[in-house]
């Protein structure tokens, strides 16, 4: 049996407790799986006094995570303060120049730092490895690093935000409006600190980045995605959207184009009956395509104490076993600069619109959607008293230019009461 | 840049072929994500003459499979020739013994003589790798193995055998019987040339054993899985299970009780809106639940070139890496001789019975269950024209035991004209 495998863990939230609570009940099971010990010398968070659900009395208490960092007495620096700079970004920068390992579940800092952080982590001989940033307990960085490492990725996807998720489901199931969930969510504790990172899209962008970067051999690059969070999907969509057999979910494609690299997060429409369309609640789900596998699925849940830790932990047994993995997937110095492609691979199109009562009316829409070039798969007009009538589209397979010349189009038929919708109909 | 990885390739079938066209179509990305060129050696097939659909001219023709494993100018025996015992086995443990490590896709060698070879692995320092010989392109070995080290894992189901989900899938959708289907099977190439390697539940098995000793720490034990195949099941049931809102699959489960473990193969009612109830056709699934990570479903192609030969190539770069696991995720000396428990785990049961048209027979059945301290929590009895009334049963809660005493009361009623069927309904 080599010598004990020593941590420094910085952060001791949910997590970073669930992180100390694997280590002491599990020493056995984990030492047999990683062939040696796992200890953790010192722990640091922003609070001694704070009651925490664990016994901490064995570790070193260091006030400071950049000193934590460089310690001596550590081999590997478990960073779970979270955030894309500040003392994060410092002490996982200090630990890797001091010879130290890095496990971080920082989604945000390996979206905006990633490609130094990987440069700067070779240049010192250590790596950063970080299952937990992405999809909580599913182990969706390893599968796409080394399992499918026999594959040309041709498609990434995945619902990564189990508070949309959440708020989207729950607004289905209770009949409520958006803005009703929001407040259920915010009262549960479900949102960020700064809700936009979750219902604005850009917590889960910054997984799909991460995952573009592993999926295309490119540097990560959260600029380039395409966002727009679930704000503007109301109540009337989802119903509408499930009388036609379908399901609304904040999801993010990327994918490698003959133009570029398409990395979007969006409000789509997805099959009820497909895995992703019958994802509820908080799970996630992450879908990898690729030219020998097909398609793989993997499913579980996003976030939470357990889940998150378990993936924290799977990095620390890989590093305990010697297993040493360029950050993402290929030295960093092959990833190439990724060249982004505005969203242009055709799509069905679900379009609602308010139709004024002309005689008409249906005809100028038609006729609009034909000049762009978009034809009409299924079409539904609903009963509609005084008001304007709903009117339901869902268009065969066309391009989003074609969709937006369409929408621009749209209210200058004069009978169109409000902005039409429109949302893509994402092909899973 | 490291030295090349030198693969020396025994059994060309579909697999084989599939893993030598990846390496020549894809050898950049493959020395990228492996830190050095993976290269063919080698190969050894049956039938030199035989026209495969890959170039081979580059690589040394072997006739005899023993020789090309120890040879001096290969790092590792990719073994895809297949069966537990024979020329398989034995170039396996040459290779072994000859300092070469070994890819195999072989689950009948490893659920059968998983242990020895093992020990015979360590023993020479060298590794056996088998992510192919289990759900095909799924993930799901180095799931198990790895990113979920840090679980006390629970229970792993799986559907694993994609031939007899697609019979018990067309069943349903097309509505015809078993013999039918299974003719259809066998003219499409889906069953292997001993059929009962896939209806009778065999083959899945293999494969279950081979997770429970990762998931539980045990020496791989084939003979310790209860099996039954999928030839009882009848398109009556297939339809009456729909009806109460189930479908009927071949489930795996293993799970670790206090008794002792238990292995179980065997055909289940699972809700059909669940992630397992959902699976069509010959698509796999296996369902890991840890204590700290919840539950966790992986999906994909469970057969098939590309998908089988994804999984191979995960092994090869693996290796090529220089990451070296033991063989079931622990060393070989530690994994426990499983005590085989015959399932005890309660669950609900479905019950159809075919009642003869007596007054008080519904009582007499009633009386029967409730004497073996086994609750009704749904029944219906269907129409019937002249014969026996069919009567379905979903039982609460009960053990095996109580349902084997119940299915041998139940004939001496004199009011059940068949022998009543009865099928496990697995909580998932």
């Amino acid at each position: 049996m080599s010598a004990p495998l020593r941590l420094g863990i910085a952060g001791l939230g949910t997590v970073g407790i669930g992180v100390v609570k694997i280590i002491q009940q599990h020493a056995d099971l984990l030492s047999a799986r990683s062939g040696r010990p796992v200890t953790i010398t010192a722990v640091s968070a922003r609070d001694r006094m704070k009651n925490r659900d664990a016994d901490l009395s064995g570790y070193t208490w260091v006030e400071d995570p950049v000193e934590l960092a460089t310690r001596d007495d550590i081999d590997i620096y478990v960073e779970l303060i979270g955030g894309d700079n500040g003392v994060a970004r410092e002490s996982v920068e200090l630990a890797l120049k001091s010879g130290k390992d890095v496990v971080t579940a920082n989604k945000a800092l390996l979206a905006m730092h990633g490609q130094e952080l990987a440069a700067l982590a070779e240049e010192n001989g250590q790596v950063i490895r970080f299952e937990a940033a992405v999809a909580g307990g599913i182990p969706v960085i390893k599968a796409m690093t080394e399992s499918l490492a026999g594959n040309h990725i041709t498609r990434v996807m995945g619902v990564m935000n189990g508070t949309c998720n959440y708020i989207l489901t729950r607004m289905e199931s209770a009949g409520l409006p958006y803005e009703a969930v929001f407040e259920e969510a915010r009262q549960l504790g479900y949102l960020e600190a700064d809700p936009t990172l979750d219902v604005g899209g850009i917590d889960a962008s910054h997984k799909l980045a991460i995952l573009s970067s592993i999926a295309f051999g490119t540097q990560v690059s959260f600029d380039g995605v395409e966002i727009e969070g679930i704000e503007r999907v109301s109540i009337d969509d989802i119903r509408r959207a499930a009388d036609m057999g379908y399901r609304i979910k904040l999801l993010g494609v990327a994918q490698m184009t003959g133009r570029g690299l398409e990395q979007r997060m969006s409000p789509c429409l997805v099959p009820a009956d497909s895995p992703l369309g019958q994802l509820q609640g908080g799970t996630n789900m992450v879908v990898v395509e690729g030219d020998s596998v097909g398609q793989i699925v993997l499913r579980g849940a996003g976030a939470g104490e357990g889940p998150t830790a378990s993936a924290v932990m799977s990095d620390i047994v890989e590093l305990a076993r010697g297993v040493r993995m360029p950050v993402f997937g290929q030295p960093a110095g092959r990833l190439k600069k990724p060249v982004h492609a505005r969203t242009a691979v055709p799509a069905a199109y679900y379009l609602r619109l308010a139709l004024l009562d002309k005689p008409g009316a249906l005809a100028k829409v038609a006729t609009v959607l034909g000049d762009a070039g978009i034809s009409i798969h299924r079409m539904r007009q609903y009963d509609h008293q005084d008001g304007p009538a709903p009117v339901l589209i869902v268009t065969h397979k066309t391009t989003p230019d074609a969709i937006d010349h369409a929408i621009a189009e749209l209210p200058k038929t004069g009978v169109i009461a409000e902005d039409p919708v429109e949302l893509r109909i994402e092909e899973v």
